[in-house]
């Protein structure tokens, strides 16, 4: 494709998100290995096979990382939400793919990395901003998601109710990344099969 | 009462047994605070009020700090598993501890120092183990639980679909370590009610 604006080439684009993600890839290596205090920017440039002025020039800080690894995240959450809010029977969808998310979060090199991001949150309040904001948009969009399953089944609950069934359906799978570095020998799909099950009582719940 | 032994007078063995906590209370604010890596001996003397070679007198290194911490927390679990089980109905005993349970997992700081130890045995093998084992000895508790309550209602479940169970049952636990650290504002009492609600439902879960 012809490039029409001389001030960003797209070939350049590109390279800077191919370097970024370079960078986050490096980064995610170096947290989960050395944890957020340890992994400096030195460490992560080594990783990355970048100098740390290359580093600088994507990322102010580590925080600006973890920033960009929980947008990810966020991202594909919502990407996979989109996905079932446009199926038919989005109850059904719903349970259908949370046998894909329970896979996801028994990963436990990524288990990891989220443990450190949700550890460092706890301390640094930087970080923690950064979690509780993601978490609140996911949380927005689960809570629309449950009201309108629950609607469809012919329950009008409150706000309140909607989101005490959000936290409880976020800890089931949140539950998991915990599980696979505490029991790495869980078996994954008699899990995936009883988290449906357990889905689907929620979303039966009384009002 | 008469001391009869003079090899352990019992003033020094209570002395060494509140050195030793006084070092878990340090050591546990130091990994919270800086994370396992970062949070050196030196920190911990220093936050402790002793020595380093006081410290290396009762703690070999930090992993056998955090041994002793994570056989603190297993102990309290293992007497709470006591107590619901010695009650006349195990089911009811345990979604009433429950809420309970709930609420100890909903504090922040114990949540920010137990994530922080999963993490550190998500890299750290030595850690790993010790947070392995302790896991597998909870969940055998929980499975004879699980498995008495099952087989009262009239279940008769093979080994594998009490350990799927006990998996779900831990989620719900200890999904709530994430969910106090990413939302700190999220209702106690109604994410209790509804956890209790979904701990009914995994206990009459089909075969």
């Amino acid at each position: 494709m012809q490039n029409t604006d001389p001030t960003t080439p797209p070939i350049d684009a590109s390279r800077a998100t191919a370097r970024r993600q370079q960078i986050l890839c490096a980064a995610a290596e170096c947290f989960r290995e050395y944890g957020f205090h340890a992994a400096s920017i030195a460490k992560i440039s080594s990783i990355a096979g970048m100098s740390p002025g290359h580093i600088y020039h994507y990322f102010e800080n580590k925080e600006a990382i973890i920033a960009a690894i929980v947008a990810q995240d966020l991202e594909s959450l919502m990407t996979m939400t989109a996905e079932f809010r446009a199926a038919a029977n989005i109850r059904t969808a719903l349970i259908e793919r949370a046998a894909e998310g329970v896979a996801d979060q028994l990963d436990p090199v990524s288990a990891g990395l989220k443990l450190e991001i949700v550890a460092e949150a706890a301390r640094n309040p930087h970080v923690g901003q950064i979690v509780r904001e993601a978490d609140a948009t996911c949380r927005r969009e689960l809570a629309i998601t449950i009201r309108d399953i629950r609607r469809t089944a012919g329950h009008e609950d409150s706000p309140a109710a909607i989101d005490d069934m959000v936290e409880v359906l976020a800890c089931l799978f949140e539950g998991l990344l915990l599980r696979t570095i505490r029991n790495p020998g869980l078996d994954h799909s008699g899990v995936a099969l009883r988290i449906q099950t357990a889905i689907s009582d929620l979303l039966n719940q009384p009002t």
